[in-house]
């Protein structure tokens, strides 16, 4: 059976940091998703919001972006990065906000930390602008939605995930 | 019908951070939890390593703790607060792990975010020190538990977000 | 003649953070404003965005908050401070934006510092925005409007900021 | 009449950073200068302290170099850049002090922002270190004074400027 | 024989952050010192310019408080501090200089980590700072002098630690 | 006698940022060490806890390597800079603990600094852990052991060190 270890581990059982000063520097980028459930009310109160002068949604945008630029600094074994762009896409769904980031940079190693991080941060922001009207929010299906760069090149999410987002 | 107003958007529909000096300082605790599903393969090599020197969920309990303090950052109209306390805890299910973070503090406003953010950082920090075996990795169920302290006392996470978890 | 002597150097000539830890906790208060004069046509693509979902002066707002919350690690001397409210607020002029920012909280030290660095962040993320289509805006008259709480008491600005700032 | 589009605002009002993948790689800098004006024995206790063992400007030099090395986490829309160098210039005029700000490095944005931020941040660590004896001081004319590299090349600030910096 | 518990390491081996809830706030101080060690010259450059305008020695101590002020973030399982105060001193030994950095505040937990932290990074600074000319200079005898307040009261720093730092 | 010019330090003895456009990218490497000293029942219980589930070394392998990430901010005139890969490895001594630190990326201007604050703030965090059951550890011989790379090529440590670090 093949042994399966983990890159962040070395023989001592130590974390580290893994070293890509070795790698190729090549277009990367990355797409993570995830969704915030909430009350119908929640959701109007959104909605009404952004229809007059939009913010919510605004500031959840800033706090995503934020995230993928402390990215290297929240995740404790990660590399400090320079992204070079992002974006962040809000869709409304009945029940809830599905959050999409991305983000891309020219570089040794991707963003997917920063992709994720930016995701959980912009639903964060959500919540915590509605927590006061609904505190019972669920934050959910934060997964790697693609990305492509690299050794590895093109990657697509799978059905398993599609399994445990439901 | 009663208006919904969101407290983190003035009169100007301009995003404020939320007046707390009237408020009483008191002992205030929040908990909250998220799961993070992985492939059978990857929770052994967490299991693995955690026998012989304990790491991924150790760098995560840090991760989760360093969430908490930046909380007041990377939240954009959140408070900066000084915990004076925080709690990671991590449970191995089947297809993954449950993580619950818990934060207290005296003090105007209470740290739910605190917690939530605690959680959600501590869920990528895993899912970075293993994504170089798993990419499909999901973060899902992130809610708040329970809090107490503060006017509106105790509460207690609901039925609704057992519903989304699922 | 009365010797003047600077607060923040020590006898030795070397810079030093004032001792607060001897002052009375109250509640403080502060003001500062500043303007952003810009293009005419630049004023009316704020305000064309403004009127549809509002946008650049949603940045500024949270640029500005920002600000405060980091003022403590900004400005090498001052206190780390847990501010308890800000409020960042704009009136259009002929020729630009006039920006107010307030900053209040209950500790041994006012938020002075706070409300003018959140002026400055402000206007710097007006200005980062708007660059493209008009580098040649000029941001002044940054200075404190007022500012209450603590053993000085009550304070207003006076004509010599009206002066400065024409 | 030509439409102004504002590049930091998508299609859908939401703030965005802007995408700099695609843009080339050349040395860039960038100039920026600003005004703190303030009370004749205010100035005169800088100049004495200076003489001396200079303190008030070393402590505003580098609360300006501190400022343009964190300007991509101010600037909410910024992107991360890693200076190269940094220069921040002092001259007393009759009245208070002029500083000039100048930041550079080999990359695919320029330091606009970086030397803007700067300026600012220096007259603000000289504003509280100052403020104790004059809190009237007031920080004007802080504006771009000329930029180079990129596809955009060489750019010197205008008349405009002079016009609303007096 | 009496078992020996590390207060940062819970029953299960996890690190974990001190519950400092239930204590009491007192008025707390500390102070720590370290040396480092320079070859002759060095050391002359440094007075040298000390002499004039005074500069190694103010940058070391801005950066021994800006480590002050962040040893919350610094210190993985240390409590985010506001101190009140903080002073750093010089004296120069024939073959070094030696620093001292105190800190202080009212709060639950005491500042000893700021004060050491402050120390470290007050002599990182100088060693930055010169090492274009000198690459072999040392820091050494980093330890806690002394500090008081809180329910252990005042403690000064032992024999063992002078053997060490010879 | 040929006149020793601190590169910080302007002619106008202010501090400044040494400019690195002009340097030429290449591989570059810094190896940095120290020791923390500690009573032997300190040591026993650090031991102790790694055979169980290791975890003093592991918060402390992530303090220095948070360290390294952080040095462009917290070495007021360092250049920001991403490391592409670090390395944090402890020895026991009879007495305490060794702590190397290596840091490495392809840039202008090397990662010395990055080395030796990783080594400072992995002690750091050891003595905050351990600090309720020994007040009196000492940090010391905190140099530089090596570095390669840039224009100087390659360094190692010399004798002058070893003596002081006794």
């Amino acid at each position: 059976m093949k042994e399966i270890t983990l890159t962040h581990i070395d023989k001592g059982g130590r974390p580290k940091i893994v070293d890509i000063s070795e790698k190729k520097s090549s277009y990367r980028r990355a797409v993570a998703s995830c969704k915030i459930t909430m009350k119908k009310a929640t959701l109007e109160a959104i909605k009404k919001v952004k229809t007059k002068k939009g913010d919510v949604l605004n500031v959840a945008t800033i706090g995503g972006i934020y995230g993928a630029k402390k990215t290297g600094e929240l995740i404790m074994l990660a590399h400090p990065l320079n992204i070079e762009g992002a974006d962040i896409r809000f869709s409304f769904e009945e029940d809830g906000i599905r959050i999409e980031a991305e983000a891309w940079l020219y570089g040794k190693t991707g963003p997917e930390m920063e992709a994720l991080t930016a995701c959980a941060l912009s639903a964060l922001n959500i919540y915590d602008m509605c927590k006061a009207i609904d505190r019972e929010m669920v934050i959910s299906s934060l997964y790697l939605l693609s990305k492509e760069g690299g050794k590895s090149g093109k990657w697509q999410g799978l059905s398993y995930q599609q399994e445990a987002s439901k």
